[in-house]
């Protein structure tokens, strides 16, 4: 028995296996405006792997990130509880972070769990979702308005 | 060999299964906000279905429609040819029409394929792409732009 | 007593006026990503124009469009009834048409007012919001959701 | 001379103005979807005031909240440099924060200025931006991201 999502640490191995994936993930990024591919692998409370690219549009406004299309991905397939998620672009020197879109997005499906933004050379840093959108809003939040 | 996409018909037979692939997308539909379940099952020009769910959020405006979640999906497994895409909803009486940022998430895969708007009893219309979102720009039009 | 939006034409001097506003409010454009600038000028019911232009963000998917800037802009300030829309781009050889997620928006506010694509040097065509966003479900169609 | 954005306190008064602006922006929302009144004011740094509220949409994802209302109105008319923003919604036990989207377009102009969430008696919280966006990528990067 796991427990609920984010109860135990997710190993070393597993998160550099989810790097690897995110990288895969960013091969297939379609982004011929900015030239900036990301990727993302979202492993799942049951250790199922979604990769997803971002998927970029000619009206710039309405294109999918690529942790947004990992999870919406997800979710379509009936998984709803999330353990981690690696984040892969082509930078060097840089993590790379998620848009606030997507913490938010993130937010949606719980405070706790983990986020690995990476470089290129695969390292990376441990965040979890409330540390990159403190003082969030979720579902609770709007129950709260709707029974005020 | 099948010619570039669009440039045949899409069989009945297909189009019907594609329908009820749309209409089994919709019960992962994650909608607490609108309890609007909506389906989207898209299909490859060599053959793949992708479906996809409106995933919803407590900030309305960052959800993803269940149109873009399967075309982002596809993307994000190295699809961007499509040849149709079907939709569906609980409306009884009405056909479920894509929103206008969909329309435009379509367009960028090309102005010419097909698109099956429902109702609940699997009843449709055929239309294409352009029918939805006529005078629409896509990715040349942003070259165009860059040359000038 | 001008009756509801759209019952009447909008005067040429007026249209044209409308333009050259569309015109000024590109010149505020924010757009270092595609160097693509837009502006928008609405025109109310009761002739108030705003004025949009595009704001782009470094996470792409998060910018606003120039006409749903205006729009945003003029509910704000208490309107929600337009007669017309000029839409203005740098484009020489092509109109600027809108994107799919501002026809929506547009539509919201009811499917039969004017819009003004234009060419850099002031040519325009004239448009309904219904021609642009054909078969589109608005506000009225939730509601029939909710009531089924 | 005021010195660079964020360089100097607002006074408390002008903070207390700033959020009844706030509370008469949100009488101009329009979410016949959510029911959820939100309304936002902007400082810039030449103390101009900018009002927005939130706008939905039948397509909930294309809807645009009040402080990205707000923001983009002011980018309209000129204005880059910001001080200030203060959120009120209805809820009268929680303070109303920004969407991680909102968070994002806030980052945009700026990772140090000031952010007001309010209740509904008008009490609120004193933040900055890069506090509720820590590890945050905005223009700069991108920039970095184009010379590598
Ligand atoms: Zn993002
Ligand atoms: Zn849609
Ligand atoms: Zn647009
Ligand atoms: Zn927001």
């Amino acid at each position: 028995d796991q427990g609920p999502p984010g109860s135990s640490e997710t190993p070393q191995e597993v998160v550099d296996q989810l790097i690897r994936r995110s990288m895969e993930a960013k091969t297939h990024a379609y982004c011929p405006y900015s030239n900036f591919r990301v990727g993302a692998a979202l492993l799942t409370h049951d250790d199922k792997v979604f990769k997803g690219c971002n998927v970029e549009n000619a009206c710039y406004n309405l294109g999918v990130c690529a942790e947004r299309n990992a999870i919406a991905k997800a979710v379509s397939e009936g998984y709803r509880s999330f353990r981690a998620i690696a984040i892969a672009s082509d930078l060097n020197d840089q993590f790379i972070y998620p848009c606030g879109g997507c913490r938010q997005f993130m937010r949606e499906f719980g405070p706790s769990w983990e986020v690995y933004p990476t470089k290129s050379d695969g390292s990376h840093v441990k965040m979890d979702v409330s540390q990159l959108l403190p003082m969030s809003f979720g579902p609770e939040d709007l129950h709260q308005h709707a029974t005020q």
